[in-house]
Parts: structure tokens; sequence; C-alpha cells
């Protein structure tokens, strides 16, 4: 039985078709849903549509199902098709008539929006705060390592003199910058889309800003806007995890290439290692490249929401439900990336002695030039008499 | 246990970290591993390595194997890594010395290319036959409406008179060179990697060209270009069939403006639509924005394996296995995609009325200038008599 | 000659490969190239490497390259390779050792991020000037139809009645939106790369604080992250453009269908349209073609940063610099684009009557489910009884 | 005056949106319209249309268009549009009556394809010619160097022991596997446009066979799938490209990496190496980071005309025409590093004395493994034995 049931049957292939995997993504949408349903169940009892009793027998069974799922036992069936259908079955179930006026007011198109940013806004406040550790843990690690000099590079060839300092407050400096986006991102969204039913208002008096209130949402959204914000909004959320898998990489292409015997600055202990299945004395970065890799997985996340929403009219579209997986698989990835990068901060060494053998003459040519400078030489003349001497 | 198990204990966060979720991937190579491995066991035999009777078991048991795996008992464990340790695992078990001998002149790195390459080949088979599938439901569908005009459109307005032949051979046609580089593709990735070991061949003598001919690769492939491929052949197979669904794209576009009722040339019967939550009267081509939408998923999959894969050095990364996902997610999607679609050509009727209806009279404007060209008017000055018409 | 001219001589394809079209780009970075070399010539004159009357007559030179340039006399020569050479031979050629002292404290690495950041910062500005005219513009189309109904869509079928008012809404506020993340970025790159050097600052004392200051920026930024922040800014800065590029693809794409005859809720007057080389009816929306195909131009220049600058280490590679076309090509067409926009909606039409009679009567099937929900029904029981009318 | 012109003259700031840069890039398709327009002429003479007198003045004057051309002395301009009015214009003036006959039996849809196709034809070959040369020159590098080992390396760590051989060879069997590609595209795009109109075929009989003779084209085409391929041949087109130049962007990160006086296996002679502007030092690879960097490009014009030309129905719409430039820059960026590739390879230097001191003992690992393998150690216990050295 879906939401939408007629008096045909929809062809099976088509039924699997259309469902998809929406099924299995909806199950972290479950609390949010039926947070917004209580919500939503408030306003309609404002607005007349529930009874007292019916929307204290609402609330009661929607936190019986919060409660269900936490313990994994609320699974959506395939033939339910999402979680909105899944709870309005389950309340109608249990309360009969009381379930069946749930949906008064509403679209499916307002109400998985609503759960979305719900959801999206617990995201990014978790991904802020594993930024942040990431931060605490760099500040341990470049406190510890804060006399030592390592060559800096430019065109993957020494240049001049660098440091554990200079280059862990790189990525300190980056990571706040990724911090501030996430918020942007956060503010951005922060818009509530209930009540706005599938992009043309309810045909009906609702007070929507009681809503906002209860749910948290700093403003309103327009309800044509509210549909054509859905994979734009999207984009915004992973571009901003990429601007984090952005840093992510960069680390991970420092420390690959830094921990190499051939420079050894850095040294990763054996048990972040892998082996090989042939070679029995490999130790190798798998989870820095790792690392490395999934910075393109969640570019492709971001290139998939940005082009499969283009070229279509306002309003609604099945395709938009396509840019409900992107943004789950592009948070999993940044969290647990940024969890992994902290440990191996945590467990990363300096060979200070490898570090300190690098510091070959060359990496002070540009000293040799100001010191020329400094006695008067104009800079270009200076730096003519120096690179004589390479 | 792994294959590269070593002294130390690998960190359990690292550890979930690298294995991802290639155990689940893995399950459709098991069959194509085992069919890899008694090849390679045969090899391993020719070259003095296996007695007869270590080969007959080692056969038996992997040959048991894939009849586990038909019957969904054999499962890899998440701590297994992957199909090939969770094989070479079972064959220790059951063999013990023997079961250790199998991983002899192959490394991980050339051994999960095979597997790959082989099922990469009877996917790409099976595209082939869902696409002559889709023609030929083409083909009865031109047939049957082969007296009916249409409009044609340039820049979505009413241009010239078309026809459901002119329309339906575009896409029969387009379909065929799909076809063909499909094969390009099948030929292209159709070389024998297993014998490489890690990228630099392997430190005894073994027949390739036996392996080879056994599994029926076309020819033997160069050691480090078999790991510098990987990425690059599956791009080029999600090419072949983002090619495939760029067609189903449009022709999903073409029938969800046809069949609006605002022009009506094409119907899509109930069985075949969906339904709103909230507005009573909808019927909706769900089906067909999701075809039109799942172009751009394979896209962000081709987008994918093309930057993972770039700026790095020649030989194995572990980025590298991150592209394993990609292509069986296009295949998945190219397959369904091509077999509802096949469904919804079964199922399409057309209104010859409201096609008639809709030839009106400007679409014969240029047939009017050409008439005064008939009559011997320069074709850019009959085009300017004409155009003062409109 | 080059700023790093040595002793032997550049292999001239070579020069023709690495130098491409830099000095065609760098035309539009002189005025602010001269205005980053003033402020540094005033730091370097604080830390007594230029005395009082030589800052003057770098600051007259500097100022009389900005008046050239505004009349097109200074034009970059290919084997200049890019602005910087060009003004710095300008300044050597006018005042002899003067001239060569201005590029002490600093590398072509800090100054062309400072010239580009000046540059961006100018543009942002610039587009969200571009974006607050298109609202001005949508308020006053929006105000003349204020009273004006048509259909909604979803599904790119009938769904509900919508109305001029909600319409335009929608893209005013989305519009506002992303005028928040154009001012967003501009705050984020507010940062002052001057003095940072080749990316691990300069052997030589001088007052960052003080350019910074000088040059309008908010803060100081690392020198290693200045040179890893590239590509990163620039990928955010794309991403904003592309916000509003596609707000302007879905307006076209909506105008487009909407302006069909087959709808013609929409008008667009000819002195907007074009023609056909062979069929003398046609009117075509080309400029709404182009604004929705513009988007996927941004997009590709988006994505073009974004994976080009991925799979390195710190510090500057020459990749980098193929980062500087894309913003520049992205501005130009955003704010080209915008401008296009502002003009369709000075000149759109409605055709009150064609949207009044497609007001038909499904798109009130929801309001009938309301009507008896008003009544008691529950509203699933309300549903289902209206859609077997249909 | 334009080939569509009407009563109405287009709003100046519309034609100057809608024209671009065409005028620019349709210059090197000037010699290919020509081409397909003397060819269209004979078939128009075939039919009627022209007298024998008037086909030999439009192929003289078609001729002096092509020579003008050559000589840099045929150029378009802007309020012309096109290569295609500019031709037309010209025979027009020059030809009167007999000039406005040209566009008989023809639009400008399928005229621009042929000319396109022309031109891609060329440049296909082309870079089929200079993939051959790198060929060469990679095979003397080879023979030059057949007897030197270096290190093979997997995730970035000393793996196996590798050769100059070895590795040359996986880029010569990459390369030729590239022609192939080429070759098939090629093939897939030879299919004659011309007398398919504007997608819907021309209102008189005209025999396409012949024309398509005339030109060498292999097939005809369906007139609406004419249409519908623009985009879906470039896309082909440019992916092939890509598979190129992701080769020489491994071959460039090797040799950045391998030049790296860190390891030094490959020596870059001066005359290749570009210089800093503030360190007097350095040496840069600038020239193979370029060559990295552009795969980046190309991929970027491959993921501009996926998108663009999606979601839209079938027949043309101005968007197709901005896919005329990825494919146009994608080929010079190829040809021109596929030429600068060949010249590095000319000029590259083995250090023999530091690959030889390179080849450490732990690259003989899996050997020592084999050893015991060799005396009838199973494998995975000889695996673990040697790995115990580690």
């Amino acid at each position: 039985m879906k939401l939408w049931q007629k008096k045909y049957t929809l062809n099976k292939q088509v039924e699997d078709f259309t469902v998809g995997n929406d099924h299995v993504l909806d199950q972290r949408l479950i609390k949010y849903d039926c947070a917004a349903s209580i919500a939503h169940a408030k306003t309609l009892k404002k607005a007349g549509i529930l009874k007292e009793q019916e929307l204290k027998d609402i609330v009661k069974e929607l936190n019986s199902i919060i409660g269900l799922e936490k313990k994994g036992k609320f699974n959506i069936k395939k033939e339910q098709e999402d979680c909105h259908t899944a709870i309005e079955a389950h309340l109608t179930k249990a309360l009969g008539d009381t379930g069946k006026k749930i949906h008064t007011a509403r679209s499916r198109n307002d109400q998985v929006q609503t759960a979305l940013r719900l959801y999206y806004k617990d995201e990014l406040n978790d991904c802020k705060n594993k930024a942040e550790n990431l931060i605490k843990i760099l500040s341990i690690f470049r406190k510890k390592h804060s006399t030592v000099e390592f060559p800096g590079y430019t065109h993957t060839r020494k240049a001049m003199p660098s440091s554990i300092i200079l280059w862990t407050d790189s990525f300190i400096d980056s990571m706040k910058d990724n911090i501030k986006l996430l918020i942007h991102t956060s503010d951005l969204i922060n818009q509530s889309p209930l009540g706005t039913g599938a992009g043309y208002g309810i045909p009906l008096e609702i007070d929507r800003e009681y809503t906002r209130k209860l749910l948290g949402f700093k403003t309103l959204q327009n309800p044509i806007y509210v549909q054509n914000s859905r994979g734009k909004f999207e984009s915004t959320i992973i571009h901003s995890l990429a601007q984090i898998m952005f840093d992510l990489n960069k680390i991970a292409s420092d420390i690959i290439i830094f921990t190499m015997p051939e420079f050894a600055y850095f040294e990763l202990p054996d048990e972040l290692c892998t082996g090989s299945s042939i070679m029995p004395h490999k130790k190798n970065p798998d989870v820095l490249e790792l690392v490395r890799a999934r910075y393109h997985i969640v570019l492709s996340c971001e290139f998939q929401v940005k082009t499969m929403t283009a070229n279509l009219i306002s309003g609604y579209h099945r395709d938009l439900q396509l840019t409900k997986e992107p943004p789950m698989k592009a948070f999993d990835i940044t969290k647990e990336t940024l969890s992994v990068m902290t440990l191996v901060f945590q467990n990363l060494e300096v060979n200070e002695e490898r570090c300190k053998s690098a510091m070959t003459e060359e990496l002070y040519a540009t000293e040799k030039a100001y010191d020329l400078v400094k006695k008067g030489t104009p800079f270009r003349d200076a730096y003519k008499i120096i690179s004589k001497e390479y």
C-alpha cells in the first residue's frame, strides 16, 4: 500500500525500478521524519485538524517509532517505498482514522525535505566537531615538534627551509576556513520547508511559522524554492565537504611522499600500515592512499547532484529523489576520513635526524641572495650573481 | 588472518577504513576469481609447482566454492578483506599445504584484475544483449506506427514534419553505434593480466601464454601496464555505458514532454505511472524521470575513476581499489535501465489523433519556400518571401 | 628576458608550451598587480630597502602603467610570459637599479595571488551588483503581474495552481541566498598573500601587516596555505558562481517551455529571438538556450580546478597556474548571463488569457480533497475518494 | 545580414550574447565548410537546382575562399555570426542569384556538422600520427637504455626490480591501445550529415548518397540522429583524447618524481627546465607539470559536452552549439602535449649509476621467498618466513 495508491496496480518492474534503494537510505531519516511529524501534528492541532487526544496518540506513537528504530526494530519494507509511507502505515495501523489525518497539510515533497534538512544540520555539526578535533590533534603534533625544520618544496623540488610549525599551521588555518564554510552552509539550508506541500502550498490555513519555531528553522522558505533548492542545497553541502576532503587529500599526499624511506621525514608506525600478498617486506600507507582517493568520491557526489538537477523546469521531478544518496555518502566518507586522519596524527612520528640531514645547502640559495641585498645589491642583480653557482 | 599478515596487528580503525565495502562488492567476483584460480593452478602444475593430485584437489575445491556461492552459501567476512583471501583461506583450510601454494606466481594485484576482466567481459556482453533487445522492441514499435506523422521540434519549437519511423530509427541507429563501442571496449580489455604479479613480474618461470589461452584472453599485457590500465580501462567501460545512458536520457526526455496532456502524442498506461501523496489526480512518469536522472549517476562513476587515478606515478596504489565500485554500479544501472526502457516501448501508446491535429500549418513553411525554389526562385529569396508571413 | 633568466636558453618549444596564454589572461591583472606593487614598494621603503625617492619613482611608473593599460597601450609580450615580468621590465627600463629592487621580499608566487585576489574581490562584487539588479527587475515584473495565476507543475505535469508572485519570489529568494554565498566567498579569500614568497616566507624582515592594511585584506595568510589554497579558493569562487548559474538555468528552462505556443503563458518579443537558416517561420529562444547551456561551462570550470589540484603534495606546482583561466571564464560568463537575464525580464510578456485558460479543473483536485477534510474526513480517505475521479 | 534575417532587428545585447566567440572558432572550419559546400553544389547540380555554369562559378569562388583563408585573408566578422554566413555572403556578393542558391537543400544544422566531422577526422588522424611518433621515440629511448634496471614501486614504496624496457614498453603498449580507440572513434563519426537539414530532412529530392561519396563518409546518418549525436560524438572524441592524456599524465608524474635529486634515476637537461623568480638555484620541470595538469583540462572538456547535452529532448537546441569549443580545445592540447612529450623523451637522460645504487636489498625479498618455493616450501609459508626479516 503506497501513499498514492490508486485503483490500478503498478507494474512490478516499474515498482522495483522506481523504489530503488530508498527504503535503505531512508532508514537514517526515520528519527528526523518522526521529529518533523511531531511538530507537524502540533500544527495540525493548532489548525483544528487534530484533537487534543489525537495529537497525544500520534506523538506517543511517533516517539515509539523513534525508540524502535534506535533498537534496530523499525525497518522500512521495500514495498513501502520510503520512511514516510512506513511511518504513516504504522500510525494508521495503530491509531486508525487518527493516523489517516497525519498527512493533512503536507506532501511527501515538503516532508522529505524537512527530514533531510534536520539530518543535514546534524551531520554538518558532526563534521564541524570532527574537524575541530583534528585541529586539536594537529596543535598537539605542532607543539611536540615545534623546533623541527625540514625542506620546503616547490615543483616537487627542494625550495627553501620549512618547519613543522609552518606546515601544520597551514592545515590548521585551512581547516578553520572549512569550518566557516560548514557554518555558512548550515545557515543557508536552515529554512523551513514544512507546509509548502508539493511546491505550490496547501489549500488550507495552517501556521507554518509555528512549525518553523518548533523545528528550530531560521526562516520560512518559498514553496517553489523548496523544490528548486533540492540539489542546489545538496550541491553546496557536498562542496563544503569536498573542501575538507581537499585538505585531507593534500595532507595524505605529503605524508605518503615524506614517509618514503628515500625521505623519511615522517614515519608511520607498523600498526597503521598494511602489507602485500606477494612481497614479504612491504609496509604500505594504504590508509593514506584511501584518504587521498576518497576526495574524488566526494567530488563525484557533488558532480552528480550538480548535473542531474540541471536543464529541468521548476517544480519537483523524480530525478530529484536521486539527490538523496550523494550527500549521505559524502557525509559518511568525510566524517570517517576526518577521524582516520586524526588517528594518523596521533601516531605520526617525525624523524628529526632525517629532517636535519635533508637541510642541504641549496635551500639557502635565496638567503645568500638576500645577504647581498642587505649589503645594497638590487635583488635582481643579487639573484643573477647567486644563480651562477647552480 | 590476511594474505599479508605480519607479526604486528593492524589498528582496528585502520582495518575498518581500508577494508571498506570490498567484501560486499567482491561477492560478485567469486565465480570469476575461482575460474581464474583454476587456470592459474593448471599453469602452476605445468611449472612443476603443483603435483597432479594437488591440482585435482584445488580444482575440486574451487568448483565447490562456485557451487556454494551460487546457493548463497559462500560469504566473504569483513575481516577477510576480499574474495581472494576468503578463497585462499577456504583452500588452505580444506587442503592444508596444497592451499598455501595457490598464491605462488601471482599477487592480488594481477589476480583481482583477472577476475574483474572476466566479469567485465560478461557484463559488456549482457549490455549488448539488452541493447539488442531494445532495438528489437523499437523495431516492432516502429512498424506498428509506421504511418504516423507528428511534429519535429528544434529549439523546443515546432520545426518540420517528423514521423514515428524517423524518430524510432534515430534511436535504433544510435543504439547500434553504442553496441559497436561495447564490442570495441570488450576487445580493448581482452588482455591477460595473470602472472604479472604486483606489476613487475614474478621471479619464477611460468607460462603466461598457457594461462591466457585457458582464460580466453586475446593477448598478454605488459606487467606495469596491467597496473597503469586500472582506472583507464574502467573509464572506457563506463564511457561506453554512458553513451547508452545518454540515448536513454534523450528518449526519456522526449516521452516525458510528449506524454504531457498538453501534447499527448504519446501515452503511458496507468500501470507504468506513479501517483502523488497529496494530489489525487496525478499520474506521473517517475519511471522515465529516473531513466533520465540515472545517466548522471553513470557520468559521476566515469568522472570518479577518471580523476581518482590521475596525478599518480606508475604502479599500484590503494587508490586504484576504489575503481572497483563505479563500473559495477554503472553496469547495474545500465542493464536495469535498458530493461525498463524496453518495457516502456512495449507499453507506450501513440495517440494518432493528437499527432495529426498537431500538424499545424507552420510546420510546412519550409515546404512553401521550396515550392518557390522549384519554380526557380533562389532559396535565399524564397526564404525571405515566406518569412514575411510569420 | 625572464624573471628567472639563467645562463642557458630555454628550449623554444618548451617556452611556447609553458607560457601558454598567460600573457593574454594577465592583461586583466595589470592594474591589480600595479596596485599590489605600489603597496609592496611602500613596505620595502618601510623596511629600508627602498629610499624615499625610489619609492616615489616606482609609484609614479606603476601609476603610469595603470594609465597606459586603461588606454590599451600596455601589452604583455609572449616572451615576457606574464604581467609580472612585463611590469618589472618596464620599471627596470625606466628606473634602472631602482626597478631591479621591486622584486625584493616577494616571489611571483605570492605576487600573482595578491593580484588575483584583488581581481576576485572586484569581480565578486560585480556579480553581487548584477544579481541585485536582476532582483530589482524581477520585483518589477512580479508587481506588474501580481494578479496572474498559472498552472504549477510537478513531474512536468499540471499539479496545483501557481502564480507569477509565487514563481518570481522563488527566484528572488534563491538569488538572495546566492548573494550571501558571494559575500561569504569574498570574505573567505580576503587574506593577504603578499610577503609569503614562494610558500616558505622571505629571509628578510618585512612588515606584512602593513602591506595587508594598505591593500585592504582582512587577515594575513600562512605562507604554505597561500600556495595550498590555490585552486581551493578558486573552487569555492566558481561554486558560488555555479549556484547563480543554476538558478538562471532553471529560469531559462521554465521560459523556454512556457513560451512554446503550445503553452504561451509567457511571450518573448521578436527582438530577443533568432531565426533558422532553412525554416522561414522560426522564432527561437536561443538567448535562453545559451543561458541554460552556460551553467555547464561554469560547472566544467569548477570541475577543472577541483581535480587538477588534487593528488599533489604541498607547495606550488606549475599545475596551479592553470587554475587562472577557469575563474576568469566563470566570472565573464556569470556576469554576462546575469545581464542578459535582466534584459529578458525587462522584455518578457505574460499572456494572461492563456494563463487563465490553462487553469483546468484537475489543478483543483487537491482542493476538493481538502474540502472533504474540512468536513471531517481524514485526509487519506479524502484523497482516495477524489482520486477515483481521475 | 544573417542567414535567418527577418523584418525585425535583433536586440544588440542578445546578438552579442548569442554570437559569442563562434566567429573566432569557425575560422578553422572555413576550409572544411568550403569543401563540403563544393560537394553540396555538385549534388544541387545533379538535382537540377544549379546549372553547369553556376556550379563552376560556385566551385571557383569556394576554392578562392580556401586560398584566401590559407593566407589569413578571409576573416569572419562578428556580425556574420559564423563561417557559414560569411561564406554565403561572399558567394552572394560575388555571384548574385547563384550565391543565393547554395543554401538550398541544407540547413546550418547539417552544414556545420559536416564541416565539423571533416575537421574531426583530420584532427583524429593528426593525433594518431603524433602518437605514433611518440611511440617511435619511446622505442629509441628503450633501446638506448635496454640494460638499465631501476626500482619498481607500488604504493609509492620500493617493490621489486623494474627496468627501462619494462617501463617504456608499458607506455608503448598503452599508446597503441589509444591509437585503436582513435581509429574506432574516427570510424564512428564517419557518417554523412549533409542533406538532413534541421533534423527532419529536406522537402526536395536530392541524392544524399552522392554527397556522401564525394566527401568520403562511410554511411548516411538518420536526420534526427544527426542532431542527437551532437555532443554524443564529441564526448567520444574527447574521451579518446583523454585516454592519451591520461597516459601522458602518468609518464609526467613518473618523471617529475624520478628526476628529483633525491632519486635522480632520470635527468632533464637545463634547456627543458624553468626557474624561479626568487630562488636562484631552482630548475623546475614546469613542462612536465603542465603535461600532467592538461589532462584535467581535457577531462573538463569531456565533462562539459556530456552534461550540457543531457536532459534535452530530441532535435537541435542552441545549447549544442557550445559543444563546438571543447573538442577544438581538446585537440589542440592533446596534439601539443604529444609533441612536447616526444621532445622530452628525445632529451631525457638516464642516470645509470643512481639507478644501480637504488637497487637495494628489499627489492629482492620476493625473490628470496621464491627461492624457498623452489626448494619445496609452500608460497604462503615462504612468505611468512621472509617477512620476519622486515
